[in-house]
């Protein structure tokens, strides 16, 4: 089933059921009024909404509305936890080269996870609103669960029955905050502003065998200010699958239900042509092209984001349909 | 007033008004049945919470029962941010010297923060669960405070008036498992396990001038098994206010009602006696005994914890009357 989240000027929003191809919608008022309670008590709340949704898609449902995702907060407007690992060490490797640091051999058997802030998330359509242009806006692409309760100690395969939900994230990062703030040693604080996630999350069952070990293999559309400029799969070059990433956090800690666990930017490795490296499906952070640019010319060309741009972030089905429905942002400067 | 929240199976509990020496508590049903929404609707909730704690002081209140620490979750089970600071640079100044690094200048005018895990938080008596007492288990004493919503980009004292509920923290962590984290980059992860956090959270005016810039000036007691290791000053020493702590949140995003904020193990300065350096207030967690133990002798000789250890953690009004309750705590291995 597929579910988000409307606006109604509370904190917590309007949980609203909607159909497969996003075109209905049906307030599951009467089931749960907002998300964290459908995840709260998934076992008892999740198949009447799964009948709702069943009865949307059949036509059957009589308050069915037009799906607006203008009109959607993030799926989950604030949470418990965000997670958000750099699963696709491909990213890492890229970066790393562009400032002539090696990876250490570690970061191939131990994820990279950061803790980020998560009381106050952006609907798909909100604005990116940063105090200033020069802090270097970039977006990142990203694949994002959202989990039940996960015990401390579970194993990887364990964590992965946890995923109740399926949803792409934009972890917009201030890179030119990062390096200073990594010096600190403490990880990122002021570089990572308020993460905006799609209008729907699904769950698993609803991208058939593209769900597997517990990478989603779809490709991630990026496209800004208009121009097309990642086509990245997000499956078979993930490096930690999300039930190692939940699996992670849970060494140490129960995970409970309601957490949000991210992918870190979709990455895939460069090939040779002519002589020459290309990356042919792009890239889903500018910081990557960027990173690529000083690789192959001793410095980056591409600029960050500026106040005005624009950001889709999308996945596509087989059949050509909107999955999640697009992240679709502008930069804009505070008010 | 004071507020706490009383286990009920559930995963917010219940919220509970307690007097004002602790003897004695009433269900806030029909006021808020949690803490999260008296925060999130403070001006109208807090308040009727308010007439309900007059009325408990004065023995006027029909349901009172007497108040148990031990039923007591957190008064916030689990809250959309747990961000902590270091803000007595004079801890951080120990734990670099013990390693003979130099505390960076930045350090005194750019508060060290970090964003930990908010999902699942310890009541002030429940077991500290950690899968291996190798992984160097630590104790942090710390104030912390509840805030209501506080802008993006507001000033200190601005974000000051977003204040709402002070406590105490046991902000628990796993010495060993943290070079090697911080050393990958990103921050803390797994070295940071659950947060414990005292019985009763209190409106600022409950303690008086004791709550002053921003600071809470009375004397944190931690007693580790059974013996008194630590009577550290709270106040004076606080090199970052809270104002300042959140402001730090506040510079690239919105910090929402709910957001719990920690100064950080609370760290007293030497003194020079005979010739030696003396730390006659103690210390507020282990790491800095080690510290010091380091810098004096050339390597440490306190132990971190071990299963069946005990850590009881208060501060006490002038008065000699417990402010928040005690955190009360065994350490444990996982059943």
């Amino acid at each position: 089933m597929k579910l988000a989240t409307y606006k109604d000027g509370s904190r917590d929003g309007q949980l609203v059921v909607v159909s497969r191809d996003l075109s209905s919608a049906h307030y599951a008022t009467g089931i749960a009024g907002k998300l964290q309670q459908a995840l709260d008590d998934w076992g008892f709340i999740a198949p009447q909404l799964q009948d709702l949704y069943e009865a949307l898609n059949q036509g059957k449902s009589r308050h069915a509305f037009p799906f607006d995702p203008q009109r959607c907060m993030a799926p989950l407007p604030r949470a418990y936890q965000w997670a958000d690992g750099s699963a696709y060490i491909n990213h890492v490797e890229l970066v790393r080269a562009a400032r002539k640091a090696e990876v250490p051999e570690t970061f191939y058997s131990d994820p990279l996870m950061y803790q980020g802030g998560s009381d106050d998330f952006l609907g798909p359509c909100d604005d990116v609103v940063v105090p200033n242009e020069a802090f270097g806006i970039d977006f990142e692409a990203e694949v994002a669960v959202i989990t039940g309760d996960v015990k401390m100690g579970s194993t990887p395969e364990q964590a992965l029955e946890g995923v109740r939900l399926l949803m792409l994230a934009n972890d917009v990062s201030l890179r030119n905050l990062i390096p200073s703030e990594l010096a600190k040693g403490f990880g990122f604080f002021q570089s990572k502003p308020a993460t905006a996630f799609s209008p729907v999350a699904v769950t698993p069952d609803e991208v058939g065998d593209a769900w597997q070990g517990g990478r989603l293999h779809m490709t991630v559309q990026s496209t800004w200010n208009g121009r097309r400029v990642g086509m990245c799969e997000a499956g078979p070059e993930m490096t930690f699958s999300f039930g190692q990433l939940i699996a992670h956090i849970c060494k140490t800690r129960n995970v409970r239900a309601g957490s949000i666990v991210g992918s870190g930017t979709v990455s895939n490795k460069g090939v040779e042509k002519d002589g020459r490296m290309d990356w042919p499906k792009g890239y889903s952070c500018i910081a990557e092209k960027r990173a690529i640019e000083t690789i192959q010319d001793g410095k980056p060309s591409t600029e960050f984001m500026k106040f005005g741009d624009t950001i889709r972030i999308e996945v596509k089905g087989r059949d050509g349909q909107t999955v999640f429905g697009a992240i679709e942002q502008t930069i804009a400067a505070p008010v």
